[in-house]
């Protein structure tokens, strides 16, 4: 890293966790970096984006020497209006984290985390999302302490045009046993619901649950990786989702389909 | 079609959305519907699930021969509360719609509507979203009257596992030319922020706006066909998003930068 790269550094978790400033302390002397978050806590929103309301952009402090905005709505809201409103030309990397638990397997489509370097990618700006497995006791000591060795990684050895990198960092317990780049897990944040009744009213309601959904994953995934105690970076491509081979077996016998 | 199949539908416009009822009065001669849609409109909210709140599912009527549920939440809520509350065996379809709007290129993504059908592929439930390409005029009666064929179709020639159909209806002005069954255009919704002040506090808020990313499209892309006045079906496969030539070429380099 010659002249310093300039860093949109967001997150799920909002402009006020942990992780996002243990992110911010790590990459500062390594990088120009400039922070919009979401004012409030974003998890599990996806790829959301707010069109049903009007967004604030407000600049705050968290030291002297910081650029940081919240944004009143989702991840993907604060790259758009970040790329938008903040600044004044693309930065050289979206890096979204450290978030609080896990963003490995299919938990890509759920995670607000993951969905701030998809909306990095849809702007052809290379992203990195980073997610600590353990929701309970996230290691963000250890997720920043890599950081700027994953940034370097990254911008060397630039990523294809609609990848992403999703790392993810083991259990505190377990350490750091090493790194691999590897494959995607089938692992979901399955629904669990729990009843509840409510105290006046006596209606039902339910809270979702955040079971994983459990699958025999493949011995190269993510998953499985991570339980041994690495750190995983599957490279997520988002460019364009067409099953060409459904297309290629199946599109004369659609098209045929609506010519009876 | 023997034995009626077992429907659910759900969209992002809502319960009361007109879209849904052309879809539930299109279907019913030919299916077992449920339907259990978001309370409210959720347009643009991906694949967002509530975590940080309860959900609320309620039984409602439109007619006196249906089986109609809102749940005060996002549309991946209905699938995931559809599953495990209201239903007692998993449906043989999910279908999404008729949606307002387009859900071509990259809004996939984005969309609440195609959301839902991707939540219920990742339960191993074949799924289908419908759209109608404009916003203003959507033309839902051409949708309702080819919606029976198209699951016709689809429950004939089963798409694979980890693949939904995401199917699109040209504007009204077009007519339908025909069929197409096609790849995924780059299309996607662009932030282009309108700043307004708050009549009282004098403050700036912005609306998103819904500009479309426009690109250079491919010929036989979905925005391309739409465009013609076709009706386009993308199998968009979500099972594994893995770059594995990314891994192929990087994973070595990427685990020999950490062991310096």
């Amino acid at each position: 890293m010659n002249k310093k790269p300039h860093i949109l550094i967001t997150n799920d978790d909002g402009v006020n966790a942990p992780g996002i400033k243990y992110l911010w302390e790590a990459l500062k002397p390594h990088a120009n970096l400039t922070v919009v978050a979401p004012s409030q806590e974003q998890s599990g929103v996806g790829l959301s984006i707010t069109i049903r309301e009007p967004l604030q952009i407000k600049k705050i402090k968290w030291a002297t020497d910081c650029d940081i905005w919240y944004v009143t709505g989702t991840p993907a809201d604060c790259v758009k209006l970040a790329l938008s409103i903040v600044l004044k030309s693309p930065p050289d990397l979206v890096i979204s984290g450290i978030n609080r638990g896990s963003n490995a397997g299919r938990n890509v489509f759920y995670s607000g985390t993951v969905a701030a370097a998809i909306e990095g990618v849809m702007h052809d700006i290379p992203a990195v999302a980073l997610s600590c497995y353990d929701f309970h006791e996230p290691d963000y000591e250890t997720a920043a302490l890599h950081a700027p060795s994953i940034l370097e990684h990254v911008l060397n050895h630039p990523m294809p045009a609609g990848t992403l990198l999703n790392v993810n960092f083991p259990k505190r317990t377990h350490g750091v046993k090493g790194f691999k780049m590897t494959r995607q897990g089938k692992e979901f944040w399955m629904e669990s619901p729990e009843e509840r009744s409510h105290p006046i009213e006596g209606h039902r309601y339910y809270w979702l649950g955040s079971k994983q959904a459990q699958f025999n994953e493949h011995e190269e995934s993510d998953i499985v990786w991570l339980e041994k105690g690495y750190v995983t970076a599957v490279p997520v491509h988002i460019g364009e989702l067409t099953d060409h081979q459904h297309i290629e077996t199946h599109q004369h016998l659609f098209e045929k389909h609506f010519c009876k």
